[in-house]
């Protein structure tokens, strides 16, 4: 007989107990912390010669997760994820966060300490410590603000607008998986609505659709791009540009060409594309490459790199070039697999867009 | 007549099209910001040999703010002030904030630019710029999460903890006031709602209200205690601890209290209780003591000072010695007016707790 799950109440806590209960299971992971959790704000200890880089990123349940196909577990990792992503992408090392939550009434303390054992893990396994937050009632869902704190030395952060004509644009993994793995769940929500099943467990969906594993994994428990930030340094690889691709490459390049004041070339037999997402495309029948130019939620780093470097990027494994920058005047455009070139849309993920 | 508002939805211009518009109004208030709103993350010059503080509020509609008794810029303006006030709560000087929204389909684009007039307002008067943020659609109405970061010399950062016995115990201002400014507002919506007007404007309110007008403005409007922290640094009094009274002055001293292994007594003869606060406490049949208390939302500095400092804050305006701390065995006691110590009930304001 499977046990039921305790499921104590948050309001027969309170607020401060449910404060002191998460507390309990942050681990320091960072030495620069001073004070954490636990005063009227969190104290760093400021590091000598580095710049203070701090990027904030909100989700709401039902616009950003479901946790009809999501653990909250997956939920708080992908939350710290995303935000640590904006760091990377700035070529700079997270070292703290704080999390403010929303509450809503349907979630008990167990849910909130599933949702923080994600949490935790991710901070974890990149090094950064969980200083402060917020908790509060909520009468929509979960609702989850991530605000990330890190450092790096002043000429070494890089900006979007730093790409010049000529430059070689490189992006780290592949595209368009998550995207693919959201279209999985969300097929599977459905099947399940229909027989009336309330909740998919994740191990469930991952045996089910095993030859899907890594889509799945690439939307539910994404990574950020330590390791690329590493090796750029390893190989003294200096970007002049780079940002993260969470909009869809489309988008995210558009930010970079435009801040940059340039225009772009990208080339589709270029774009890094796993083969269970073409797989999966075939099955929905979705291009492959419009899942990598407007999909989003990948994660990947974007940057450009002057094209004398070309050399150290090709033998990097999981880096690709796929483009160059070029005159504003030929704007943003696309060669084609069998041969052309065509202008291309821009147009990424935007929540309040009608599209 | 009266001429229609112009309303643009925000899916017509999109998220990005918003920021723009809003990024539009930021001006830079801090010379130590190096990059604000518009790339990953924003970049803050790291001062000198001094920490970095960081602390993050998130407020949600229906919970923290009603929209029927107070404009969104009032709102934008208070959504700052509540995090500027946990820094100085820390003895530190806050420099740069960040903005989380989430927004529902029933707000425009011209809702969202006066939320950030008042946000914007509120940096300007307390010299800290808006360095970035996040947008997203939201179904619980309005959510606002800021994050603030700012500094101070490691020597000078005040805690909550630093409370020694025999201590004095000081509060700045005066408490309970935005309790009872609140509980106006709610009974002009109550009348309003059986006249189904659906909502007010302040200048009505405190046209019809001006003999409360104070406690409206303490409530819609409060400022953070910057000239407190001035005021220790210039008379060079260093309290042992420090924090800022949102959940009410008992919650808000036993923190201090837990933190510190103490306890303490207060008297109520010298709680700083305003003229409005005592006239609006007979109307609604509270006592005016309970409404410092237990009311919450005051924004007033509370620090504990070694004994001998008494004469620096006898000297001062605006700050208050209402008791002092003891062993841990006498708890948490109130002298009553009429005489006789008794004990407290710490309980301040708990967003689940059902009380």
């Amino acid at each position: 007989m499977k046990k039921e799950k305790k499921r104590t109440s948050i309001s027969s806590i309170g607020e401060f107990g449910l404060i002191e209960r998460l507390q309990k299971k942050i681990i320091q992971n960072n030495p620069q912390t001073i004070q954490g959790i636990g005063d009227d704000s969190a104290v760093i200890k400021s590091p000598k010669d580095q710049e203070i880089l701090i990027s904030t990123d909100v989700l709401f349940e039902g616009i950003h997760f479901d946790t009809t196909y999501m653990s909250l577990s997956h939920i708080g990792y992908k939350s710290v994820i995303v935000n640590l992503s904006d760091l990377y992408a700035m070529n700079a090392m997270p070292s703290q966060i704080t999390i403010s939550l929303g509450i809503s009434s349907k979630y008990c303390v167990e849910d909130i300490e599933s949702l923080y054992e994600g949490i935790n893990r991710a901070a974890k396994n990149y090094k950064v410590n969980v200083v402060g937050g917020d908790i509060s009632g909520s009468y929509a869902g979960l609702v989850i603000n991530v605000t990330v704190v890190g450092f790096q030395k002043k000429n070494q952060i890089l900006y979007r607008n730093g790409a010049k004509k000529g430059d070689l644009i490189v992006v780290s993994g592949d595209l368009g998986s998550s995207f693919l793995g959201l279209k999985i769940l969300q097929r599977e929500k459905e099947v399940l609505t229909e027989h009336k099943i309330p909740k998919l467990a994740i191990n469930e969906i991952e045996h089910k659709l095993g030859e899907y594993k890594y889509l799945i994994q690439r939307q539910v428990k994404p990574e950020a791009k330590r390791e690329v930030i590493n090796y750029l340094k390893e190989k003294n690889i200096k970007p002049t540009s780079m940002i993260d691709v969470s909009d869809g490459l489309c988008s995210d390049l558009n930010h970079i060409s435009k801040a940059s004041g340039l225009g772009y070339n990208i080339m589709e037999s270029k774009i890094p594309i796993h083969q269970q997402t073409k797989n999966a495309s075939l099955d929905f029948n979705i291009d492959p490459i419009a899942a990598a130019l407007y999909g989003g939620e990948d994660y990947e780093l974007l940057f450009t790199i002057p094209p004398q470097q070309k050399k150290l990027i090709n033998q990097a494994d999981g880096l690709s070039i796929i483009g160059k920058l070029t005159d504003f005047k030929y704007k943003q455009t696309i060669t084609k697999l069998q041969g052309g070139v065509v202008s291309i849309n821009s147009q990424g993920w935007d929540h309040f867009k009608n599209t």
